[in-house]
């Protein structure tokens, strides 16, 4: 696009090094190269309020940028934070010693996604700890492991969505080369790789793009966590420049087989050519060249099928989206719970309905959003669709963080992963799921600035308050045992009700593989507690 | 929808009115009938938060809503506001004695638009002056006119974008009956006529629907104007309920044969369902049931195809969009003018593209948005497009409200008129232009609020002191005779030059009429200053 450089430091391999920045109202930038002597390098305005350098910078060289001559900036889209967010930049050599040239990655069909947060997986937290399960997980029947986010945010506490580095593996988990060997690792094993990225918005802290690239940001539009991204106004292209560069980096750096989109209701954008539609354009010509499956799923729980509809249909061209109504028809048949967005849900045929075309409300009245929602997806291929009984934000974002086995019986958990894994569509297994993991998954961070860390706090206990038990209290984020307390226990799965617990999950993807005839749209009955379901074919 | 009934006071013929009011965060909801005794009369909640009773009322009945027993505010879904913006409503009777029943409307491709603003067309400013100037317009060629928005506005001279009563067609122009003679004469005369309607902000004085139903606005999105108006959010439905049946109202009750949908880019909805399209279903539905089309028009200056393309192919389906580019590069090829979204026009190659495909910018990156900018709009019908040498916009919106006429030549001002009237595409012409009327159309109102009279003079004069030539002063709006300088004077269309301007017209658009093969996309050839225009089958 635009025949820009990369953004940010891209290795050249002779020792050199290109440096392009996007700060369109700086008059003057500068490269200040730190190691192994600090000296300051011109850049050359290139277009587009970009600048641009080249020059003497191998892997591991620290910089940052100087800004009309006085305000000394991280890369925005640095590929390495070896000292935080608010420290130096480092140069990254992106070869890697790849063992899966073999690899054509899963047929959307096969997908079975397995969400994990690197820092909670497992006691150490990084990319090459989780390679150790994989196994494990292969055995169990995951086809596909999906990170939460993983780009640099303050601290080594965080889900991910504080993210300010889009394009730097954090690191604490491993950095770039950590995630590599994990992705090499997951494709020996014959499992892809996806990652959930962040395009909505960008972190609290550490976030110097408000001043480097102000035009990066929109006032025309409001989010929940802060300042829009400026996808549709003067200077987006180089914000799509950006993001999209991103994505394709990811894909064919990484070797990462597909990207979950987060919250893209909160991904504004007016004009003519949707930047997902662009995103999903330039994934697919990727794609092609690299010839692997690249897979883009969007958290839209908007129930909008135009996102995953093709191209010539008006459709952006996603593989698909996220089904909350699914979670929600299911959970609250268990729970009863009325509160938040399960206002509206807890009848059995609306999980018939879940069952049937994977969106509840396709165009009936919400109570929740007091108005009519969402639209027929009928239309879309089964697989389109991710369903879940658990995923981090449906356990994370509750009053302490507790689980579903917190609440239901075992033969109700196990009728819930039957559900989500018999059903046609694109199941997802939350971490800790398959053997019903005691431990809850709590919000956890680590920022650095006090305010902040206060806010936070406060903020959760004001939206938790309401929901809280006797004897319960909303747990403090910033404080390091409640990312400890979140932390798997993996002893578990090969003990009493646990290990029994995981073997039905193993059974349940093993009936899935075999009975293909399960990934159609099933007709469904209502009978007084039971749900009949027929698929044309096959009768359970 | 909804099941619910009419917004507003409907009038049921037996002497008895039904009136709905939309009021959710009112407790309780009282109905003033102030004739012909001041009586109170209690209103039930019918659910989504609107409040109904039916009680004598007959038609002329001034009336108001009295909310939580002492807030008393106007219906602002009042057919008629006798005492203006801030005065009590008025019940209106809507039959009428129509005598087009063999009407069946203008062909789409034989549409010639006729833009006039009411207040400025004649000196008495009415709807029924109008109807002596039919047989002249027809005469020259015009098969419709459309009438620039004349939902009630503070005070009797403004050009209808600060309405406040969308039902409610201003008492100054003859409201409600005259506006139905108009229609009926002008079906008489083989015209339709069009009606512009501004659903994307309201007026800043005497909009009593902010305080009657807030959920109405929301600041999840920021418009030029002020608040916007809250299509996707909770409770939008019953904004919906308020616009589309207001715009099923004017082409049902009044006969209205379109509607030009102004500033559509501020229409924000990111719902799957976008109210622009639910718009258009339940035109189409109506126009079924009536017997004849209803044309809706986007002005869209996003260059955004999909506003008018098929629902099938993920459009809205309107009927078609304004093409500014058409206008701007016609414009800057006679004035070399590169001020605002003039800027990035001006070569005599984007006219040839702007003639060729309606838009010049189809993701080209363009100067003035800074980015890339629109889409390629080939797969719509010529007929689709609206292209025009002169708007109220066009010659409003500039410092002094100069016409084109006023720096073109007469030989210029020729060639521009058969760009547009030879084009392809649907031609509108404003008023006054067919005899190049020298008066300005200049930006008036007439506000009461003395802050908001200062604050929009100011206004104005900061966004065109930068335009000023010598000896200009940005002119007064407030002032009446503002308003006087823009009326125009008929009696020079029979005067020397004008009246061989207005027979150019004339005979440029018989041409139109009987070379219908003028009507499809042309190829065109830039030799030095000329366009060669081929369209398959004609060679001018």
């Amino acid at each position: 696009m635009f025949d820009l450089p990369l953004p940010g430091a891209v290795y050249r391999a002779d020792g050199t090094t290109a440096f392009t920045l996007w700060a369109p109202t700086a008059t003057t930038v500068e490269l200040i190269v730190l190691d192994p002597k600090p000296h300051v390098v011109a850049m050359q305005p290139i277009g587009y309020g970009c600048w641009h350098v080249v020059t003497a910078a191998p892997p591991g060289t620290c910089y940052r940028y100087r800004l009309d001559g006085s305000r000394e900036r991280p890369d925005p889209a640095s590929r390495c934070q070896p000292d935080g967010v608010h420290g130096p930049s480092a140069v990254v050599d992106h070869r890697f010693d790849w063992s899966d040239a073999a690899w054509r990655g899963v047929p959307l069909a096969d997908l079975v996604i397995y969400e994990l947060h690197v820092g909670t997986f497992t006691p150490e937290g990084t990319f090459e700890a989780i390679i150790p399960h994989l196994p494990m997980l292969r055995d169990l029947g995951i086809t596909a492991i999906e990170l939460m986010p993983v780009a640099h945010f303050p601290g080594t506490r965080n889900w991910g969505y504080d993210g300010v580095y889009l394009y730097a593996p954090h690191t604490a988990y491993g950095g770039v080369t950590g995630l590599k060997r994990l992705v090499d690792a997951a494709h020996a094993h014959g499992m892809a790789v996806l990652l959930d990225v962040v395009y909505n918005h960008f972190g609290p802290e550490g976030n110097y793009l408000w001043d480097i690239a102000p035009p990066a940001f929109t006032d025309r539009y409001r989010t929940p966590w802060g300042a829009a991204i400026n996808y549709d106004g003067a200077e987006s292209d180089l914000v799509r420049w950006l993001i999209i560069e991103n994505a394709l980096e990811w894909l064919r750096e990484y070797h990462l087989d597909g990207l979950r989109l987060d919250a893209t209701q909160a991904i504004f954008d007016v004009s003519p050519y949707h930047v997902l539609e662009e995103l999903a354009d330039r994934v697919r010509a990727q794609a092609l060249r690299l010839g692997r499956p690249a897979y883009l799923f969007a958290e839209h729980p908007l129930n909008d099928p135009r996102f995953a509809r093709p191209k010539e249909l008006g459709g952006y061209g996603l593989t698909g989206i996220w089904s909350d109504d699914f979670h929600h028809a299911l959970h609250t048949l268990f729970t009863g719970e009325q509160d938040g967005y399960y206002e509206g849900f807890g009848r059995i045929e609306q999980m018939a309905t879940a069952i049937e075309r994977s969106f509840v409300f396709a165009g009936e009245y919400s109570p929740h959003a007091r108005r009519r929602f969402g639209r027929d997806p009928s239309d879309l291929a089964v697989e389109q669709f991710v369903v879940f009984a658990q995923n981090h934000d449906q356990v994370g974002n509750r009053a302490v963080g507790d689980r579903l086995g917190a609440t239901l019986s075992e033969a109700q958990m196990r009728l819930a992963a039957a559900t989500v894994l018999l059903s046609p569509y694109t199941p997802l297994i939350f971490m800790g799921e398959e053997y019903n993991e005691p431990a809850p998954f709590q919000y956890f961070t680590d920022h650095s600035d006090p305010a902040l860390i206060t806010g936070v706090r406060e903020g959760r206990k004001r939206e938790f308050a309401y929901f809280l038990r006797p004897g319960q209290a909303v747990p403090d984020p910033q404080d390091p045992a409640t990312f400890m307390r979140s932390k798997l226990n993996h002893s578990l799965r090969t003990v009493g009700r646990h290990a029994a617990h995981q073997a039905f999950y193993r059974e349940l993807l093993r009936i899935r593989r075999e009975l293909p005839g399960l990934r159609q749209r099933p007709r469904t009955r209502v009978q007084g507690r039971v749900i009949v379901v027929e698929w044309p074919g096959i009768r359970l």
